[in-house]
């Protein structure tokens, strides 16, 4: 049997990323491990991770509206979205507000809207969209405020979780792995060798 | 039954964090990971953590004198301390005469003074502060001086868990919640939904 | 006993390595740790690992050919290639058509291929070459269709395991340890002294 | 009882600890996690670590000679060295000729040398000297040929266990912690309040 984001989810969870048609994601902690690289100029760097920006291409190729929502101003948060094709507001001091802004432009429903956070500033729009996610190692005062909360800790594959779970929800993942060039299912991989390995 | 950052805590320690009025950091290994970057020209960087960031920027909005204390010299260190409005002192030789002097100016007794700290450097204000505390990597030393030591390493939540206690021995966890647009409690979660997923 | 490379594999799983005359690697997540560092001019920087390097120095010194091979363009990766003198092909659309291109050109067999790869991008030559790998932290679905995963994590020593197995599973260990100075056995290591510590 | 870096340790090694004057360091995941970080314009980057830092200061004040030998060219390198008063030999294609030139000067024997380090280049000079240590994550080969492993990872606290140990078996701990402002034992601690915390 081959492997799925799916496996061991709560179906009641599956039906919520069914419905999902806007991804939302802080930045600090949630697509970054939360450090801040400071240089003796005063200048900030970040750190994302090339997991979650496969699966936000994916999200993206899949017809996804995506967008990033922080309240720290960031030109590295800026030109990681501008990189990825995603929508980016930074210093924005009600993320609810914005996510609202967004629903009444893509004409949806909060039902339709999936939000990874990590800490305070994320409770409001997490307690009102249709999949409140967290990464794994998020603040206890946002996990109690969630539907699910990744394996993955923020910057290390939690929105990547995020991603695969709302690809397969909608049953795209057949066709993504045909594009990657998966042989169908993992019992082909003997195909090339005698005896497969560990 | 929400979380609270009193959970699991001695009752004695609670009292000392209840009459805390002015909370010191020290920096590398305590607000950073202890990483020290090293460019080809000789400039140096430190990463600090958004999750720690938030919690001193909670302390101050509810009235906590704050201060990093470090004996290396940094404008990393103080271009952070600046960004978040922290009394910073670098090149501090004498750390525990620095606590006093601050403890003169804010007409205080070492009794209301926190000092969270990871190595030798700290070992003297530790040992005369109300609340002494060392995030759970410092330096067995440190570890055998201090009332509490988080579960966070430095650098990656130990302030964060630092500021948390602070605000819930004081009462104010209420009061951030609401400002964070949390609804209350987590059971007012399932109003989104049918069922709550993990 | 000394310890060997070679310890607990499928025997099977070093018949394919005995075979191998080029080894083949992705970049981000495998000889990187994923993380994308963005200042804020919008350059980015990667981290790679000098254990790694020590591998492929050695795979080079044996005459195994080395291709480092990425759909990302990088400057970093390019300038890595470079130092340790290795063919380096950025922006590849086509994995697997870079891997046939060499494959001719060195007048070789799939079979005698290792490829190291951990997300969907690797896929395609992952199911083709002689010997598939993946760092243990890869994606479940690049781990599903690999011969054999390392214990160790991309960017943090998962190439330097193959290079380890390739230089075992062809006989060069002892050279090499020869070469390091090692005096034959672990046993040697007492000479020194009296009595060995842990 | 109070914490001891001799804890655990058998009283071999710690004879060897009582005999070493110099105490010499590989720096790539030895004094460094490993990570060679590359920017865009090709210069290249390293983390050291407060702690070993603090650890390798305490050295010197005690009279220790050190040494950073490294076969790797790196400014960051000999930058740190500058910073901590460490004679740094970069570019080192024969360790262990380096660590006999030092023993030549210095006038002591092998068996008065401490060396840390993690990898086939540390070999050589590990199977002569006093004192072989390797950080808990250094390659195999390597770790049965030392007399003693840190529990700490290079870069992150492998070179201040080493520096411990030297300080304690040779007797200067009491003076160091006295000079840290520690009051003498733990149980001081007390003093401050009425009831100390976990």
């Amino acid at each position: 049997m081959a492997w799925s984001p799916l496996d061991g989810l709560d179906p009641a969870l599956v039906q919520r990323a069914a419905r999902i048609r806007l991804a939302c994601f802080d930045v600090d902690g949630t697509l970054t491990d939360g450090r801040l690289y400071y240089d003796e100029e005063g200048r900030e760097w970040k750190t994302f991770h090339s997991v979650d920006g496969q699966g936000l291409a994916l999200l993206r190729r899949f017809g996804f509206a995506l967008a990033f929502i922080t309240a720290r101003a960031s030109p590295a948060t800026e030109k990681r979205g501008a990189e990825l094709g995603v929508e980016t507001y930074v210093q924005e001091k009600d993320k609810l507000a914005r996510v609202h802004l967004l629903c009444e432009r893509l004409g949806i429903g909060l039902d339709q809207v999936a939000f990874l956070g990590d800490d305070l500033a994320d409770l409001a729009p997490l307690q009102k969209v249709g999949l409140a996610v967290a990464p794994g190692n998020a603040h206890p005062w946002v996990l109690e405020h969630v539907h699910w909360q990744t394996r993955a800790r923020g910057g290390e594959g939690a929105a990547r979780e995020l991603c695969d779970v709302l690809l397969a929800a909608q049953g795209h993942v057949p066709a993504l792995l045909e594009a990657a060039g998966a042989s169908g299912s993992s019992a082909a991989r003997t195909d090339v060798g005698a005896s497969a390995g560990t």
